[in-house]
């Protein structure tokens, strides 16, 4: 077999505030021969997320940050090429942590199979994976829905945002979702059938809650904190939740900006609480038994935004923090084998 | 029988920022004569709290305001004098909302007989009141303690700050407080058996918390919100519960200063909830039938600041918002008959 040439995207430096290419480098490498337990793999989808930023620095988080040097990480789906572990087959789909790079070599147990017949592999990255639970779990467990409710969501056209307003639907709710672009609400409002759509960069965000909100806020499902959860507080009901998913309008901030007066919590007897999917193994089942039906009964959609070829993935990267994705953003890497 | 002239402090204006004497007057008027149905009774205690600010505000909040020219609103103690109301008896003792007044004059249906066998009558007012409920309920219901865990509380010396403690010491855990003179925090570790109690006006906060809770924060029973909470948030472990039950660092503010950076809440996967014990009427059986038992054993401490004679109510109020109270702060406005 002739010697496989690996493409990495290394972490080359750590941003200081907002990442720039500068801090990526494109490496090939050979990959080396599978030894025995070893599973080899092409990568064909890489998923980019916003979580990835927090990597980048050595700060403390929640997750140990990327190294400088390495291989950038991300999660993957990949399809066997070779296997050295009789739990898998070439051909087989797996979902991995490999990273951005073109290859992964290493025993097979942390990868999990991705099952074709669910939908399209990319989804495992997306819908059936670890956003779509994300929206899942903290939807229904911290913001706790109930029909005839209005329930928000910031980040509308992405990978969670869509999926937390389908949901909201799915569960009777009046859903009214925030994006940066005209395009993006269009979306929103007519294929994942959210009642409106508000465009935070042009529109008066406190005239255009009242108006999409008459009834005020249940539930705010925040993947951005900033400017739009300050005015969300301006709305939200007696008894309101908040779960805080995401952070993406301070991820690249130097310095943490102040937040929102905290009187209004107290005022509404409302409860705001972060979330990380990671503590949720539990609910696994459970979302992808509701959230695979949902899908087979057409009730759900999905849009994905693939970049092609690893090469682009730094630029990709960088644009999600200017809401440039439409969609979940993914690299495709190589074409299935 | 002579005619009774009644003491009343009305609020004359409504204060913008911090209120002043200005803000109050004292009038003498003539009690009018019983009529079927009524109940008169003598004010023996007149409660003062923080949620009293709110009232003299004209702007949105959880309760109607007071009116410019009236009584100012207030929870009393009183005992019945005379009774055209099958239900009271003269020397009965009462909980009711007469405000700052030495008499009360009206229907009895909205006063609670107060059992002086439960320990002195003026406690309704605090441990076994409105005070005591809210450090019970919230504690409870959104601290959630655990044994072994570590509870933060903020006014630790007041009404409702020492109970909270207290009720965190019976359910197991460490308990630090702070308070804003050196007396006080002793108080707190002496008398109420906190582990530590932290001046926040002297202390560096951050090195006290470290120093304080060394395994981190569980729950933080915030009195105060502002600066003592954003110190907290960089000392808590991850799923921390805290109930926001006060806000007294900024009843007074014109305008409402920003609150902490809220990523924190994310990367520790904690809890804000807002709280009202006026919500909670289901637990009050709970409330007395626990507390009462605790008290009887001996295993509660109470302080109460008693203050005498209407006439230095408002300035014994002003002096709540500069923490110059050492306990539940009361006024003495009658002996009992």
């Amino acid at each position: 077999m002739t010697t496989l040439h690996n493409s990495q995207i290394l972490l080359r430096s750590r941003p200081a505030g907002s990442p720039s290419l500068d801090n990526f480098a494109l490496v090939e490498t050979p990959v080396p021969p599978i030894a025995e337990g070893q599973v080899l793999r092409r990568t064909l989808y890489l998923s980019l997320d916003p979580y990835m930023r927090g990597r980048m620095s050595a700060g403390p988080s929640y997750a140990a940050p990327a190294e400088v040097g390495q291989v950038m990480v991300g999660g993957t789906v990949s399809q066997i090429m070779e296997s050295r572990d009789p739990s898998f087959a070439p051909g087989d789909f797996v979902l991995g942590y490999d990273g951005w790079q073109s290859y992964g070599l290493s025993a097979g147990r942390l990868l999990r199979k991705v099952d074709p017949a669910l939908g399209p592999v990319s989804y495992a990255l997306g819908l059936l994976g670890m956003p779509g639970m994300t929206a899942y779990v903290a939807l229904l467990d911290i913001g706790r829905p109930v029909a005839g409710e209005t329930v928000v969501v910031s980040a509308a056209s992405g990978a969670v945002g869509s999926v937390v307003g389908q949901i909201a639907k799915i569960k009777g709710c009046r859903v009214v979702g925030f994006a940066g672009r005209d395009d993006k609400c269009r979306y929103v409002t007519e294929e994942f059938g959210f009642e409106a759509c508000i465009n935070y960069k042009t529109q008066d965000l406190d005239a255009a809650l009242l108006d999409a909100c008459p009834n005020g806020i249940d539930v705010y499902y925040d993947n951005v904190a900033g400017g739009i959860l300050e005015a969300v507080l301006r709305h939200i009901n007696i008894g309101a939740r908040i779960p805080l998913v995401g952070l993406i309008s301070q991820y690249n901030a130097e310095k943490l900006p102040p937040g929102p007066n905290l009187g209004v919590l107290l005022t509404k007897r409302a409860l705001i609480q972060g979330f990380l999917v990671g503590d949720h193994n539990d609910r696994y089942a459970a979302f992808l038994a509701d959230v695979g039906r949902w899908l087979r009964e057409g009730r759900l959609e999905y849009r994905e935004d693939v970049v092609e070829g690893l090469a682009d993935a730094p630029r990709a990267f960088l644009g999600l923090f200017e809401g440039k994705n439409f969609g979940k953003l993914l690299v495709k890497v190589n074409e299935p084998g």
